[in-house]
């Protein structure tokens, strides 16, 4: 009996929003599995906004997606067959292969706790698999590592996040409440704000479609910001920077507001009379007012670190992660949210409307 | 006998560039000395750019100037008269009586070596006083720190430096070079890059007023850029971000090239609408094409940390410094430059001067 992978590739490369032209769904027989292999079979895969940051082919983002290969990124699986010591059939296990219903795989290290969400292992048994795709997987690490190692919170500070009901965002409010910190949320809707403060138990969420972005956050923050965990950029980060305190810290984790105006721009075509022929989003973006100056002097004179980081040169602190978070969870002291879409040929729509805020936790593609 | 202290005021802040009627000379009668004061009579004062920020009062940058008194800053005074037992008359110090002719003062902390250069201390007699303006004084205290603490270069490393023949700048690129690393400098003009590579032996000095700037400096540091300690932003700055290494950390000393422009915008005037009753240079700066959004993808993109810093928070480090860096220039390892100026009258513009980067190594007003 042959086996059918359906996976998802990139056809060219997003301008703008995602749009599911962009993408196909593509079938192709899997190869019997040689020695030291196993087959997966995908039970369910993460959709994460670092992604489209990963579909542009610019200089400024580290390795992006290849067109017409499947979508990379983290996976739970089910072994199917396994030619691999360490692993049964059935045994259900966190991968990295992404946007596919199957793989074959030669396994190079398995660990009952991983060194890295890379690699592949196999998940405790009284959790849910999918958390750890979220609040235990790498979206989990990246708020653990941003915000206590780069942002360094001291209890009493205050923190403000952005992007506060994302997956990573609600692990950072509720990383930093545990710290002992004031924590503030922004976060799109009215829906998204009462879910950071009554689940997530944030001490406040401003919604940043308020046309009183600004002055609402600062009515929020009376004693500035101390650490600011951004994940948009934009308009938020705008009202940010005149309210942080001096020797503040900004985490550099994501720019999603700026990702889709970004999407074609190479280096070389950063002039100004180049850029009339781009999108509307992108001369809106960027024509106008230089930004920079101010936040330079800004950064200057109240002696700010602004840092940014991407989670996958640090996968090395993942055990120490899971062995402090998964008592968390397990005593039910992280709430989290997940937001399941089945079908793989769901998730070009889905992934856009994650994008856009349509759902509130983590964006799971079911299979 | 009275004495007569004569002493420099701002009379109005300054739009742009400075103009000598932003200033005026005052005289005084300094009043007799009390009981535990000393009399202090200026040799020579320092000019540094970080001056030019703190005649703006804006929110961005930290305790401005006041209107109508005298000047602050660094300055070599001889001790003339003392009512205190650890100063005899003759003494040389350092003080921060800044730009005056005399002053009276109560010295509240003496040391041989001083926590920071804030308190009164009586200088070695067999190094040249002036040098505790420059190399040995504050300005070599920012390159110390902002090179080594924030900047962290290892051996092997490329630094690249702004105002490389500055005060400051001169002690970060053999600072630098005497931690391995290989060296560029950034200055205006052949005689200054010639004098960075000849006397202070950076690896290489590239000239900013080169129509080729971006070209040049990517062929000076074709291996990318570790460490940018960064004293001047605006065209530099756009220079250095394409060529920054992955992990690399940006030190955020000055911003001289902003300073003029944003002399008088403060938070409340930072709307597109109203800056169109501004100058000229600040008109150039804000409009056309807006560079934060490329700024802070590459920062996430490549892991960067942008850190400000002003020295002021620092002084603790200062007798550690001294004792790193004095025996260097006893031993004649570290080079240095003075621009001396006669008559305290000459100061406004000499200060001008110095800020349109026509000297080159350290501004000294002699009295």
């Amino acid at each position: 009996m042959s086996v059918i992978n359906k996976y998802v590739v990139l056809i060219k490369r997003p301008m703008g929003k995602t749009k599911l032209s962009d993408f196909a769904v593509m079938e192709s027989e899997l190869p019997s599995i040689k020695e030291g292999e196993v087959q997966l079979k995908t039970l369910c895969f993460s959709l994460d906004p670092y992604m489209r940051a990963r579909m542009n082919d610019i200089e400024s983002y580290a390795e992006c997606f290849k067109l017409n290969e499947a979508l990379r990124g983290h996976a739970i699986c089910r072994i199917e067959k396994s030619n691999h010591e360490d692993f049964k059939e059935g045994n259900i296990v966190l991968s990295s292969t992404g946007w596919q219903t199957y793989a074959n795989l030669k396994p190079n290290l398995v660990h009952s706790l991983p060194a890295s969400p890379e690699e592949l292992f196999i998940l405790p048994e009284d959790i849910k698999p999918s958390l750890f795709l979220g609040a235990l997987g790498m979206p989990g690490l990246t708020a653990y590592h941003g915000l206590l190692k780069i942002g360094d919170p001291k209890p009493g500070e205050v923190v403000v996040v952005s992007s506060a009901t994302g997956t990573v965002g609600s692990m950072v409010g509720q990383l930093a409440k545990a710290k002992g910190c004031r924590v503030v949320g922004i976060a799109g809707g009215p829906d998204k704000c009462q879910f950071a403060v009554e689940t997530l138990g944030i001490d406040a969420c401003i919604d940043y479609k308020s046309k009183t972005l600004a002055k609402d956050l600062q009515t929020a923050c009376p004693d500035g910001i101390d650490v600011y965990f951004e994940n948009v950029g934009g308009q938020v980060l705008d009202a940010v920077m005149p309210l942080m305190n001096l020797s503040g810290r900004i985490t550099v984790c994501g720019l999603i507001s700026w990702y889709n105006a970004f999407s074609t721009l190479g280096e070389k075509h950063f002039k100004p009379g180049q850029i009339l022929a781009r999108s509307k989003a992108f001369i809106h973006l960027l024509l106008g007012v230089n930004k920079l100056p101010i936040f330079m002097l800004r950064t200057l004179g109240k002696r700010l670190k602004v840092q940014g980081f991407i989670i996958q040169d640090h996968v090395d602190e993942y055990a120490v992660f899971l062995q402090e978070v998964l008592p968390l969870i397990r005593a039910d002291q992280i709430k989290y949210k997940e937001s399941i879409v089945e079908g793989i040929e769901n998730a070009p729509l889905a992934f856009g409307n994650m994008l856009s805020g349509r759902n509130i936790g983590k964006t799971v593609i079911e299979i």
